[in-house]
Order: structure tokens, then sequence, then C-alpha cells
């Protein structure tokens, strides 16, 4: 049996226009299929609200304490709950979760070397059976970016690696179709022409691309991910425009990564 | 099939070491089993924080668009994702819920009359069938006091009644037992003698009580609820204090009501 699933970037999710405009394509995507969505800026806004400091360490989030329960709230509950609501609203049976209902996604807080990124979560396992059963039952789950310890703390957590572990996760059960949604048209081979839409990538070009600077940094985390996945028995991967989701998902948008 | 449907208040919320204690003893009950849980003073708190006044109307919290989005945060988000983790912690399989998440709860804005509460849910609905299948794969639903229209609005909903529906919802598959946990040890004759505890309160008594002014005005719409509830097909309801859980089970704790 085939799965989507979709991961939506936080950039589309800050602009309501653009949102709206994705949930109502992902609510026509045939089931089971899973949402995992990022964070986006309101986290860092309503840090600063609340006078709570935002430090970033090369693009990733030091989440001390008050800083983990700002992106409790504004992941797992605003976030999260605005899209669940949206997409019922669209007729999709939609479901919000962290990684801790249900004990879907557990991680162990990241270990201390040079820099302490505090409540950070690397993933240690996905519960797929558990996912299983609630997609059997036509339930659409909604992922934020939040997993858990096995001592009961919630634990910031990349939502693109969240994705992919979760894609692999399930990949011995459904043929995975794994589809990374943000506000580029795919991968580009020159990153000041939105239209350089790189059509295809497997591990050499990729490599080839890398070792020449074409794809630029903030993109290698996010491909080998995806690679890996690929790896590890996801069927297709695309990264796209949140706005061709209808169209990547079969293939035609974006660009395609094959193993 | 028994069914244990327990509500929690946000006094104990608000504490964290009686929160943790209270979990510990409801994670000991046998499932199938569901948690309601209240606020707390965290909403009123962080809106504060964020410069957005709280307005009471007869006690209850004016939600217009900036309130709802804290009370989202707060009691989707922070509230309920952290009572799911430490319950996880505890080796209950829980899984946090609004109104929204599989469509557990439907409501309406509340029309406004004399005062415009905002975005406040009237529950129009709870899905039993959607409910049981969870409780059925094992899970325990850990439920937020928001609802959702069919807009897809998130809308503000007190908990105590969000508790009551959801148990004569059930009422017609399960005998369902309603435990109502507070910071008091039941319903009182003497509001300034914690425990002076009224052990049965059945339609006759809760008159006389009210008529004589013995039960106070902030316990009447939680035990009309609860007697509606019983009327409607709910087995028994118990009022006790949250650290008395484990024997209010069992109908030897609190104020047990009965039709």
């Amino acid at each position: 049996m085939n799965l989507i699933l979709v991961k939506i970037g936080g950039n589309i999710i800050d602009n309501p226009d653009a949102c709206a405009a994705f949930l109502q394509a992902f609510a026509q995507l045939p089931t089971p299929k899973i949402l995992v969505h990022g964070g986006g800026k309101i986290a860092t806004q309503t840090a600063a609200q609340l006078g709570i400091e935002t430090n970033m360490v090369e693009g990733r989030r030091i989440t001390d304490r008050p800083m983990l329960d700002v992106v409790t709230m504004v992941y797992g509950g605003l976030v999260n709950k605005n899209l669940v609501a949206q997409l019922q609203a669209n007729g999709c049976n939609a479901i919000g979760l962290t990684g801790a209902d249900g004990g879907i996604i557990r991680s162990v807080k990241r270990p201390v070397k040079t820099i302490d990124y505090g409540f950070v979560g690397d993933i240690e396992e996905v519960n797929a059976s558990q996912l299983q059963s609630l997609l059997n039952s036509g339930l659409v789950p909604v992922i934020a970016p939040l997993t858990y310890s096995r001592e009961g703390l919630l634990l910031n957590t990349n939502a693109d690696t969240m994705a992919s572990a979760t894609a692999v996760a399930l990949a011995s059960t459904y043929s995975v179709n794994l589809v990374y949604c943000f506000e580029k048209k795919g991968v580009l081979s020159d990153p000041d022409d939105d239209e350089a839409v790189i059509d295809k990538l497997n591990p050499a070009t990729y490599l080839e691309y890398k070792s020449t600077g074409v794809i630029n940094k903030g993109m290698i985390p996010k491909l080998d991910n995806a690679f890996a996945a690929l790896k590890s028995g996801v069927d297709r991967v695309t990264i796209c425009h949140a706005n061709d989701l209808l169209n990547a998902a079969i293939g035609d948008a974006g660009t395609v990564l094959t193993a």
C-alpha cells in the first residue's frame, strides 16, 4: 500500500494564505497520509514577546527550559492545533501529535559535546505499529517537531529528521512517498534563480553538486537526510514548492531524488 | 465494560508536585480510561506576559482572538503535552487531544446575547466511535479544554462540560465512572471546613443544600453538569480531591452522586 508523508516548512506556516492553500491541497491527497510540520518564526516572536532570548548556533536553536516551554506552546499547541482544525474543516480527519502522543517518536536528550543544545532530542525509536494503527482507523497524523524521552521530558526536534525517520520506520509496511514542501520550487542549481530547478538527483550527481558548491549549505542536511531515507527503503523523495504538492505527489514537480 | 473518565482541575495542574502525584495515580488506573484537564493560571500569566489583558465575566474568560491563541498554546500545547509526556514516563500510553483532533468534540461558537464571550464553544457533538477506536487500540486520551467548529475555528471550552458530555456520549458503550478531581475533598457542607465532606448527594438532597445556600456558587455548574450526566446514562459521578483518585475510583472517597 502507498503512503504519502509530507513535510511542510516553517516559512509556509508563517504565511496564512500560503498555508491555507497548502492544507486544501494536502486534504485532497489519498489516505493513508501523514503531515510533519516545522516551527516557523512564531516561536522566536513569542519568545521575544515573553522576554526570552533566542540563541542560534549554526542555524540551530539552543533550547533552554524557558525556550522549551515556548516551542511546546507554539509548535505543539498554536501551530499544530490550527493545522488540525483547518484540515478538519477541509474534510481531512487530522489528529495532531507530538512524538510523546501514543509514544510515536521517542528520543534522547542530545549529549553535550562542544555545544549544549539544551532540550533537543535525537531520535531513538519510531513506533511504527502505533502510527499504523492510527492510519488504519482513517486518521491523518499531523506531527509537530517535538519528541519525548523515557524520563518524560519533551524535546525540541528537527522536523526534517522526524519526517525521514518516520518515513523509514513505515517503509517496511508501506511504499512511502516522502515529499518535502518549502518555499522554493526544488533544489536549485543557482540560488539566485528560483526557476533553476534540478529535476533529478541521485547520490552521484548530489556529490558532484556538493563538491562544486552548487548546492548551498542550508540544503545539505535536508538532502543528506533524504538520501539516507532512500537507502533505508523509502520509495521516493521529492523536494518541491508547497504550491506544487499535488503534482509533486505524482512525481511531476520539484526535485525527485533517486537511490 | 467499565470506563473511568477523570477530570483534573487547573489548581492541581498549577502545582507541579500535586500534578506529578496525581498522574502517578492516574497511570495506575485500569484501562480504558480518559483524562480531561482544565487550564490553570498559566494562561492568564502567559497572557499578562504577552501584554494581553484577561477579562472575566461571571467567572468565565472572555476569549478574544489574542486570548484564543494564548489558550491554544497553553492548554493545547504546554499543559497537554507535558501531561502526556509525564504519563508516558509512568507507563501510560497517553495521547493528547483537543476536540479538533480526530474530530472528537465539535462545538459552535457561542451566540452573542448580552455578553460576547468571543471564541468560546458550546458542545454540539462528541464523536464516540472515534474515541472508542482510540481506546480499543490501548490509547489513553488526554483531552484539553478546546473544541473546534465546522468552519475550522478552535474554541475555548469549559473542561467540566467536556468531561460530562464525553461521559454521556460513551455511556451507551461503557459503564462510565466519571470522577471530578480538584483541590477539595468533595462537596463541602461548610466551605470553611475542608473536612466537612458530604458523602452522598442525590437530586433531592442537592436541591435542599442549594436552597439553604449550603452548597456554594462555584460548585453549582459542576453539580448541575454532573446530575445531568447521571440522568443521561453515566453510571457514577464522584467529586474528590486529586490525592484521593485511587480511592474515589472505587467509590471510597469524595462525594458520590447518585441519580
